[in-house]
């Protein structure tokens, strides 16, 4: 179960966990948490009632969200596990952020069933990795999204604290 | 001045007005609204503090969801006006969902500036458009997305009813 495993955003340095969709610090914001799944990452989150596009069906902006975050953490755990390390080892994983990304809305999705977001990695570049997503409600695949994650440059904070 | 102007937001049929991204019926929603602009489309957003990502820079997912919308919007107002009509004539516009959403984050996004979404429209077939959008913060384009948005099935509503 993806809430009994340490996930990588809890474990990400305090200073980058205040993401919208998965810091951990954002009171307000979606906690996304992804974990290993086997070979595979996930990601579990139930939308909120006023997360609806059409009532009755989730917004996609949610679901893009859902996929953005699932492929920045599964692009940490898995630049974190090449390096040697797993979430709670006491090594702070890399932090990604995204270049791009892809949404396929397959089906709609309907409101009030949990979502399993579903990842597979791929190494493209030692500091670009590629996260293709399904997200799955009700065991359907409800959306497909793809994810281009690049290690966040220096220069991000550095910017920030200007 | 886009909040001078009717969005086709404005207009939606009331049971199509709740969607989290640009419905005016959400209490929750970010409220996207999206005007004509010339031969171009126009949304308005300033993100809220809790829309970060690395503290300093927008939320990814918010950028998504602001083209989504924008998208849906866009491509509502330009098969209304084929059709004759433009928003506040009395005539609901037509409701639009999104098949595919495709975003390449060119910047990162300063939090605390107003963004706008510039769109240009293009029929692909009667009932399927394609909104190319860009996000501009302080002038600078931060974000290029494209939206492939479809006219809403009869069959959405009739499913939601179940």
């Amino acid at each position: 179960m993806v809430q009994d495993k340490i996930a990588i955003q809890d474990v990400y340095p305090d200073d980058y966990a205040w993401c919208y969709g998965c810091g951990r610090l954002n009171e307000n914001g979606h906690h996304f948490r992804t974990v290993w799944a086997g070979e595979n990452t996930e990601t579990e989150y139930t939308p909120k009632p006023e997360h609806t596009a059409i009532p009755g069906f989730v917004y996609g902006g949610l679901l893009a969200s859902l996929v953005d975050c699932h492929g920045t953490g599964s692009a940490s755990l898995a630049l974190h596990r090449k390096n040697g390390h797993e979430p709670g080892d006491g090594t702070e994983p890399p932090r990604f952020v995204t270049a791009s990304l892809q949404i396929d809305f397959m089906k709609p999705t309907p409101q009030n069933a949990p979502l399993r977001a579903i990842g597979t990695v791929e190494e493209v570049h030692p500091k670009k990795w590629k996260v293709h997503t399904e997200v799955f409600a009700n065991g359907t695949c409800v959306v497909k999204g793809t994810v281009v994650a690049a290690v966040m440059p220096k220069t991000f904070m550095e910017q920030a604290e200007k």
